[in-house]
Order: structure tokens, then sequence, then C-alpha cells
């Protein structure tokens, strides 16, 4: 891992004097340079140190974010967005210096359409605060990351979670955005119809694009109904392939499962641990069904039958909510649990996704790899998707436990590329997957996107270093 | 309607010499100046005249097609990509002359991948095709917008239809593109896997993208299980709105209809005229349910209850293929139905997308619009999606009818728009639709979209003339 930081002050210069007069004067003590806001926004949830920017803007709305970046732009002065801070590749890292503008005070909810099963909301609304919001509606919005992070973030991110494999990435669920281009001018993406074929798609061009195309300030997604009921099941399995194949099985059937998450033996055990459970220490998958009464119970019992005809066991299945959050809190508490292993630990996350047949063979090879870790390594993973996560937890003091750590996660990396898959199923490339994407997309791919870039910022101020090199 | 054939006369130029010594002695037969192959290849179904390119290409890898462009490129003369010409909106015609690539022998299947739930075909497979080599996987490919159109076409123009409510659009629907770029390079868009946050998303900028940022030669696009059960279901409402609030109701309780049609009372008469039929003339609605026997019949009993409480009559369900068939063949028959109304007549077709809750004003205040035509129209929606189409029965030899049929799309657009719907739900902009875009997305987006364009194609040679004017 390179050093941002050192890059940084290399890179930087300071702020012109007229332009932080000029924010200083429109936006008083909402604007800030003082160290500890700088260092607060120059992070995120990746192990990098901390970049701080020049200066933090906390804006009020679109019109003030387009100031800023207006302001910016006629001094060429970098602008970094900044949601909650739960980006976990460096996305935050202010690594040519800048203005970042955090949209965490533009957290309303500005339109909430049942009829039509869409939301719009300011970039700063996190989603768990807008599921409290839709609370009476018999709505909500299901993307689930885990971090509680803002709808701006998210859709800068193209994040997902435990439940895209019912319900999609934020790419299926973004309607449209509300942007501030590199210009300061505001475009709203898409109208708020459910499909459209008209012209390019901006909406999709955004979503993904990590601050480096404009900075999002409102995003309209798509809510679904509560549903009706809602079940959970756990079922353990003497190897991980034949967990993968049961998956597999399941999603051909067409058994639409709301959740399905894996869970390695190492994790397990951690978990046991920690919660002071007797889960059997073997490869788990946990299920989550959503529908109807009937629905719930015909999809529980399916995915009973398959698991055991693939040596599943220990089935257990709950309809109550007690129950459900029970046999899930293993996997809700698999991250505290594995840094629970080595007090005073980071944990540092892969995150490739492969087509879903290569999956048993991509989780194996991954096993193999960290095999060779001298620290604790876990794996979880949105399987029905073939996305998964190893979990090295490493000390972060230790220099060399970091360099080992990213020589497993180069290795991780390959093995995916090297079945059709992705070095980030929904992480992102921030600043640290920029020599995976190359590979990844190769040079036309990637061209194509330089040159987007360069059509849509020609001055390179937005998020810049991010995503490629340019 | 302006006049394409005549303004592309006027910008035309001779293809240079070398270019066609060089086409001819690389494809042989398979490149072809012949006036009917031209004539062929310069219209789709809008009601355009004809606008022939100067030759055409059959290609059959795309090694060829890239061959091709790259020729074409430096020269600089058009290239527009050609699947089996069933767009709507004069997407096909040469106005600046040039090079028509017939992708429609490009008609292989190259991978289906049963486990992920895939597949990947050349672009010139079409969507009939694709589900008869299927049959033996279980799966199918569910995207019906109506014509055989070739899954290159249908990726192009970001194609829906009838069952998109449920599986979603092309835009949903696509994994990844195989596309040779205007310098004649071939980029993959997106691996296989099920999902990504790497980079900008190069796949949903070429879907939609209406051939003019390069030619899709390779589509990978998701594959559903063939549900266990399938039911059907026609109820005819007292009024429109009562249609719409039932359709609503039904959507916001969640259950997963996979087909949700509206026929118009006009649309009702003819279809009985032409099927002999006597299905009340009254405002309809078509269901289609996807899912396990338990669940379809769920389905069913719920749109039965619905429908019922919104003064839905005459309620017919439906298992048996045969009956389903039967139930449905009113709705398939509709647009062969309209055009008997008036012999020797031809249909134009609207294209407008609101959000649903908007759906039974745009409909309603389509047909006052529609109600001072001199010719026969119906309506028939894609309602589920807030999509529905107004059919103009005209006759194509009478100019004035043209104007008038123009006059009457126009202001049904503009409804539209002014409810935040859009100009093209699914048809795409082409030749036809370029001042609604204008008037739809505004001069910043539209600003965003032609320097895309213009960094993705900087001469100007990728199906030059549609979308946006320059």
């Amino acid at each position: 891992m390179n050093h941002p930081r050192a890059l940084a002050e290399a890179l930087k210069r300071p702020l012109p004097g007229a332009l932080v007069d000029a924010l200083r004067a429109r936006f008083g003590e909402r604007f800030s340079t003082a160290h500890a806001v700088r260092e607060h926004h120059g992070r995120d949830e990746s192990p990098f140190p901390p970049t701080p920017p020049d200066a933090v803007v906390f804006a009020h709305s679109t019109a003030e974010v387009a100031a800023v970046v207006a302001q910016c732009r006629a001094h060429k002065v970098p602008v970094i967005p900044y949601g909650v801070g739960s980006s976990l590749e460096g996305h935050l890292l202010a690594v040519h210096g800048g203005v970042s503008i955090d949209v965490s005070q533009m957290n309303r909810v500005l339109a909430v359409n049942a009829e039509d099963l869409t939301v719009t909301v300011q970039a700063g609304v996190t989603r768990k605060q807008l599921n409290e919001e839709l609370k009476s509606t018999g709505l909500f919005f299901p993307i689930d990351p885990g971090a509680d992070a803002s709808l701006g973030g998210m859709a800068a991110t193209r994040a997902s979670g435990t439940n895209a494999v019912r319900y999609g990435t934020m790419k299926e669920n973004v309607l449209g955005l509300t942007v501030v281009t590199a210009e300061g001018k505001v475009v709203r993406t898409a109208r708020r119809a459910k499909k459209s074929s008209a012209g390019y798609d901006l909406t999709r061009l955004y979503v993904g694009s990590e601050g480096t195309l404009g900075v999002i300030t409102e995003v309209t997604v798509r809510l679904y109904p509560v549903p009706e009921a809602m079940s959970a099941a756990v079922v353990s399995f003497p190897s991980l392939a034949q967990a993968i194949d049961a998956v597999i099985q399941i999603i051909q059937l067409g058994v639409p499962v709301a959740r399905c998450e894996y869970v390695c033996e190492n994790a397990i055990r951690a978990i046991n641990a920690y919660s002071h459970t007797t889960l059997r220490e073997a490869p788990t998958l946990f299920f989550e069904f959503h529908g109807s009464e009937a629905s719930v119970t015909e999809q529980a019992e399916i995915a009973q039958q398959i698991t055991r005809e693939h040596g599943g066991q220990d089935f257990e299945w709950a309809t109550r909510p007690e129950d459900r959050t029970r046999l899930w809190t293993a996997r809700h508490n698999a991250y505290f649990a594995c840094l629970q292993v080595r007090p005073g630990s980071r944990a540092i996350s892969t995150d490739t996704c492969v087509p879903i047949s290569r999956l048993s063979d991509s989780i194996t090879g991954a096993r193999r790899i960290l095999d060779t870790a001298k620290f604790p390594t876990m794996m979880v993973g949105h399987v029905g998707d073939g996305n998964f996560h190893a979990v090295l937890v490493i000390d972060p003091n230790d220099p060399q436990e970091m360099d080992e750590a990213e020589r497993l996660n180069d290795a991780i990396v390959h093995l995916a590329l090297s079945m059709d898959g992705t070095c980030t199923g929904e992480h992102g490339v921030g600043l640290h997957k920029i020599g995976f994407l190359e590979e990844e997309a190769g040079d036309d791919a990637l061209d194509l996107m330089r040159r987007i870039k360069r059509a849509l910022d020609p001055d390179d101020i937005m998020n810049p270093g991010k995503i490629f090199r340019l």
C-alpha cells in the first residue's frame, strides 16, 4: 500500500486566499479549516492514514454545493464529496488537497411518493434514517451495505449488501439523481418515470462514479412494500462446495431468496467465542425469505429440502421477529467477533465477485491463499451474488502485516479476475484498487472511462486521483 | 415530421472508391450496394420514408465489425448498425449516408451458463431464437418488446415490453456487452460477475446509446428459471381510473405481477370485431402471474379481490396453457385488430411513460387529445410501469394525417413531460424524438450527453444524426 498522505503533501498547494475568503464569507462557521475537522474528513474506513483536505464546507442545499464547486473550479481546486465517511477504499482521501463538501446536513427526505414506490432524499440521508421515516408508509428501502451509509455515498460507490440477491444494487434501485457537475451546473439525470429510453443513461453513469464526475446532491430511489411475512433459516454444511451448490440450485429453482449469506467455519468459531453460542463450526448459510405467509413457508421448505440433499445439517427456521433476530445475530456479529479474536486489531476486507458457478473455486482458492497468513482470517459472503469478503484481522501498527494483507488481497483479486470476476463487487475502486481496475477493464475500456472523465471534468477537480490515473 | 431522405440527399457524399474496394475485397458478396439491399436497410418500422445507406456489409464476427468500422473511420464515413429493422423511431435511417453493418448473420448463442443464469449471444440473435435455444435448460429470457427483435438492437434501444414490470428492462438485464468503438477497438464493458463497483458503468452507457457510441456485437443477459406455474386473468372496469387504482394497490401490496396490460375500450371494440369475441367494451386489464402453483393462485386471488373492490367486472382466470392463451389473445391481437379497423392503414405509436400515480391523468389527458383526431385511435399500456402507447391508425399516403398524428403525439409527450414523465418509455429517441429529448433532459443534461458523444466518437461517424443534434 502506498502512502497517500506523503503523496498528498508533495502534490498540494495551499488554498488560494480569494477562495478561502469567498467560502468563509458565504458559509461562515460552516466553512472550516480546523485541524480536527480536516483530519476527520481526510479518512474513511480504509486502513489508509488520514489525508486531510485543506478545508471543509458543510452544505445545506444543492445550490450551496453548486456555489462551492463553481468557486473551486474558478481556482482549479479539487472538490471531494463527503457523506458519513464509511467508504472502504480511500475514496475520501484528499490526495490532491482541496475542499471537502460535507453533505451530512443535507438530510431531508424531500418526497415520499408511496403510489409510485419512490422516495427522493437529499444525499446526506442515511439508509437507517430513511427507513425510520418510511415506517408509517408500509414501504422500505432494502439496500443494506452494513454501515449506516448516506444515500449519496451509496449511489456514488454503487453499493449493495446482503439483500441485493433479491432487490438488486444501487444500480438497479436509483431512479434518478440531482448532481452538481464539475462546472457547478445542476443536472437532474432522469425523470421520475419508472423506465425511459430517452438518451444516454446519465443516472447509471453517476452511480459508481465515486465523486469523479460531480457531486450527487439528491437521490430518487425505489421502495418496496414491507413483506407481509419474513422468515429466517440457518443451516451448516460439511463443505463449502456443498453449501454453494445448494445456493445455486435454490436460485435456479426460482426461489426469491431475500438474503443468502455464507459464513466460514473460522468466523463461526469467532462468533461462538464472542456471542457464547454453540453453532457447529462449519461452513454455514444464513437465509432470509420475504413474501406472503404461504410463500415464505414454501420458500423455507424448498430451501430445507435442497440444503438437506446437499448435506445440510442443523437446519433451523424461524418466523417470529425475536427468533429471526436470534438466528441472524451470528451473521450480524461476524465483523465484531472477528475483531475480538485479536484485541487491538483492525479488519481489512477483500471484495471480489465472480459468476456464481465459480464461487466454490474462488472461495476455496482464497482459503488456500489465506492459509499462508500470519494473522487470523475469516470469510463471509453474499453468496447468492457470487460476492464474498475475506476479513484479514491485522495489527494496524505493524507495516509488515499491512504489506502481507496487501499481498493476500492481490492474490485473491487475481484469482477472481482469472474467473471472469471483478476486483470489487460493492466497495468501489477509490484509491486502493486503481491498479486492479486497470487489469480488470483493460486499456481500451479504461481509455473510454478516462475520456468520459476528461469530457465531463476537463480540469480534473472532481475527487482527483480516484478510480484511475489520468 | 421532416423529410430525412431529402435531408440525407443534401448531406450525402458518395463513398470513397478506396473504401468500396477495401470492403469488397474483404467481404465479397457480403458487401452490397444493390438498390434493394440498401432500401431495405434504410428503413425501420417508423413511418419515415426509407433513407438508404450507400452500402451494406453483412458481418459474421466482432472482428469483421471492427474491420468495417476501422475502414469507415479512416475515410470518416458513417456506420449504422442494423439488427432486424424493428426499431420504431427512425434509428436506422442513413441520414448522413454511410455503411450499414447488418449483424443479423451474427446469430450464434455463444455460451449458456445455466448455473449463473446468464447467456452470451451474438448481437443478431433474436429473442424468440434465444428462447427456442434455451428450451432444454429450464431457463428463459423474459424481455418481450413485441417484435422479434435482435438482442443487440434491444440493448441499443433499452427495450422492454410487457413483462418489464416483473423482470425489468434491458437496462437491468444486460450484464455486459462486447462493443466495437468508433475507433474500431473491441471493448468488453464488464466481467460476467453479477455485480461490480469497478469503475464507470460502460455497460449502461452503451445500453440505450442507439449505435451512436459504437456497435454492439455481443450481449450477455440474465436468464430466469421458467416458472413452475403461470396463470392469466382478464378483468374489465367501469372507468380507467378504477383500473389504474387497482394496479397501484396490487403493486403496493407486493404482488409480483409478471405482466399487467391495459387495453382501452376502443381497442377492445376493434378486437371483438377482429377476433369475433364478445369482450365487454370497457377499460380492461390483462394480468399474468408467475411462480409456484400456490403462489400464482394466491396472486390471482389477491388481484381478483382488489380489482373487485375497484369495480372490476367479469374477472376471468386461467391456468391451463390453452386457456391462458385464449385470454391473452385479445391483448396479443390488439395491434392487428387496430389496423383492421381501417384497411390499408398504418399504425403510429406514441410511447410516453409517467410515474404510475399520474398514469390515470396521463391516459385520460391523452384520450382527450386523441378525441380530436380524424382517424381511429386506441390505447394499450404496460400500466404496471406507467408506460402506454396511443395507437394512431392513419392513412400513410395522406400527409395531412401524418401531420395530424405528429401534432397529437406532440401534445401527448408534452402532457407526460408536465407530469415528470418521459417522451419514450421503451422505443428510444432515434430521429423522431430529438426535439422532445431536448425538452425532457434540458440543456445541461444534454450537454453532458453531447460531450460523452464527442469524447467517444470525435469524428461523429457512429449513427450520426440520432438522439441529438451535435
